[in-house]
């Protein structure tokens, strides 16, 4: 049987999954690749830390050793971060290795140039595992959808921000108190700011948007908005509602025309919809076709197996590919060129809370200040409070965002008005199964 | 640009779905394949029928006009059937064309000398619309999976019972009611027993299991029981047991020794588990493999454009293999060879619903008819009835169906039992999010 010597380049949480995975499945996977597959040498840190389960494996703290060793065919790139990962896979490119990376922060910021780099060398630049973890949506869309014109993507893809969602909706406790203890549970990093402001997820979307619309999207395009300013009794309200609040990541091509849509933020979902129990640390890509309707795509979106999962079958792929001269075979095509729509011309309704003054014309001077938008209601809670004060929900129907602002500058300067708690997107897609 | 022509063997629901998606998307689809795809020519069987929709599109109704014409490249065969279709495809390959189908009864019979067929060929044979239409399971376990061990799949993989099992659950109404309800709608056939006896998931489940166990699963292998005996009071108690009734196609590879356990039979399913929500038509797909751990792959297993979606996607791949020489890449090859686990050995958990004389010690009696079984219950329900007569619901913790069939042997025999009304499986299997 051929054999094919890969580089690692780091040997953290995701290294360490893949090494685990080809020592465990070695008999599957080289049966399926058609070849030997190992791992020769592996770049990490410090080469004097006892690793009692790579004991096969060469350690090395210096990328030469594998961007220039001629018989490593494939390099793998979990080390994350950016310059360095970006400068040894443009080396490894043009030293004509195949690369598999996890490392969605460096294509959301340099893929058009490494992919570009890869195609000039004719070499593979395989990425499942950069966004949702295990759940192979990359595939799915440069691969298994291809025959439609995809409309819309909805996912959850940043497990940081479901767990704490999760948990204060199951707990009904505050978003700082779950947030400490996903920092404990190493759920959430030290400075968990790119997951709970949505960074994370917006780099993400721009990589699935890009796949799935052809079209060039960049971090910049997306709108963000985090979930820190959420709080239990918003999602006491949402439940009311019949919704759930869940950061979305949001991806629209309706019409070709009218530009693409592309939003993060905290949303409240119908509980009907088959997001809506994604739950904990799960990630789901809803995606909608024209031909294939609605689809989704669910599993872990993290953790060292279920990413090794995505990085081990994508070098898989790419061993296929070479066994038939066939790298390179799926091209990063932006042949269309949409425009991005202006968050000014989202169209979603909002749920506002606010509190006002319990006085008679209260209520019929705020609803003004609406009609006066072009917004009417879709429903409204409103529950007496102490002190004159009364607490009020106002669901709008679909609206655009500056209609919605117009509204809110009248609000706010409403003398009887003494608070606006929160506004929060909702996301009113039908679902199939309502 | 490249030009590729198809040859279609059938112009019914897939077929028309296939014409219209290449008519729509052209542009998306030629670039994404590097090539333009049109459909040369297409077999039906009565060539002076009106098709306005078709009319660039050559009408014959001789198959060697697709399977002897040199410049047709891809047969896709979306005809069902079994005879001429095996004949047919045999002759497309033989002749060099790659073939693309959507033909699960012929797979799960013929898979094999089909596959071996095309291998010798060096043609490629895709068959993603087989099962689950627009899903792409079978490309998720060929390609995306492949690093994994797969230890178990369960499916809802038949939208007419699932349609029926879902109207039944939330209408409360009575099995034979749904069926001509669905059959006079079309989501039911005039014979309806291959759907609602499980043969038609049989089939797909032996398919599926094949590639995630890389072993010869033939239909034969598959243990079968349908929906026909499920009634709206089984439903009832079900919800109050936390659980819905789903036809379920499940396979296990649990430890490698113990053989493969392949089943399709309704169960009762805790309404936590993903597979919970899937509604009407859908099909879902939940699968488990040793890195990756639990996935889900969701959406419309059938009708004309999810079904052509997954076609078109396929001769979309196929293009490209071609493009770069690299047909027959993905192998069909069973490396392994498992044992079938036989359905005695089955461990699962039992709903048991009987209607007994309301005396004193018929408990006590019936207990001990499953205690000398071996068998314990994980609940009760008990409702006074009429008659002095009381109906019982037990609810088993796993066992295994020989020691099932002990008790119920006992039980049957016991002068104070009235009636069985039903024995259902249940699948316990926790899930994720519980």
């Amino acid at each position: 049987m051929k054999k094919v010597s890969i580089g690692l380049l780091g040997m953290g949480t995701v290294g360490s999954g893949v090494a685990a995975i080809l020592r465990n499945n070695s008999l599957d996977i080289n049966t399926r690749a058609a070849a030997e597959i190992t791992i020769k040498k592996a770049l990490v840190r410090d080469i004097g830390k006892k690793r009692p389960d790579l004991e096969n494996i060469l350690l090395t703290d210096q990328p030469d050793e594998i961007l220039n060793d001629p018989e490593i065919e494939i390099v793998v790139e979990v080390m994350g971060g950016i310059d360095q990962s970006r400068d040894y896979i443009l080396r490894a490119l043009k030293n004509g290795k195949h690369v598999v990376t996890a490392n969605k922060d460096l294509l959301a910021l340099h893929g058009p140039e490494l992919f570009a780099t890869a195609q000039e060398y004719q070499k593979d630049l395989y990425f499942e595992a950069s966004v949702a973890g295990g759940i192979p949506i990359i595939s799915a869309i440069r691969q298994s959808l291809t025959a439609n014109r995809i409309t819309s993507i909805l996912g959850i893809i940043n497990g940081t921000t479901n767990y704490i969602l999760t948990a204060m909706t199951g707990q009904g406790r505050k978003f700082e108190d779950v947030l400490a203890e996903a920092q404990e549970l190493g759920y959430a990093e030290a400075d968990p700011t790119s997951d709970v402001e949505g960074l994370d997820a917006a780099r993400k979307l721009a990589i699935l948007s890009s796949l799935a619309f052809n079209s060039r999207i960049g971090i910049k395009d997306v709108y963000v908005e985090g979930i820190s300013r959420i709080t239990p009794e918003d999602i006491v309200y949402a439940d009311e509602l019949g919704c759930v609040i869940k950061l979305l990541a949001i991806a629209k091509n309706l019409d070709d025309q009218s530009g693409i849509e592309l939003r993060v933020h905290p949303a409240l979902l119908p509980k009907s919809h088959p997001l809506a129990n994604v739950a904990g640390v799960f990630n789901a890509v809803y995606v909608t076709g024209d031909a294939v309707g609605e689809t989704m795509f669910y599993g872990k979106g993290a953790g060292s197996l279920p990413t090794g999962s995505a990085v081990v079958s994508d070098i898989i792929q790419v061993v296929r590919n070479t066994n038939f001269g066939a790298n390179a075979m799926l091209v990063h095509d932006h042949y269309r060129n949409f425009p991005i729509k202006s968050s000014a011309d989202f169209t979603t309704g909002f749920y506002i809370r606010i509190k006002v003054k319990d006085e008679p014309r209260v209520f019929a001077n705020m609803a003004l200040f609406f009609a006066e938008a072009g917004i009417s209601f879709a429903s409204i809670i409103q529950k007496p409070r102490s002190n004159h004060n009364a607490e009020i929900v106002l669901v709008t129907h679909p609206c655009k965002e500056s209609q919605l602002r117009q509204a809110l500058a009248s609000l706010t300067s409403y003398s009887k008005l003494d608070k606006v708690y929160n506004v929060i997107r909702m996301e009113t897609a039908s679902s199939p199964n309502a």
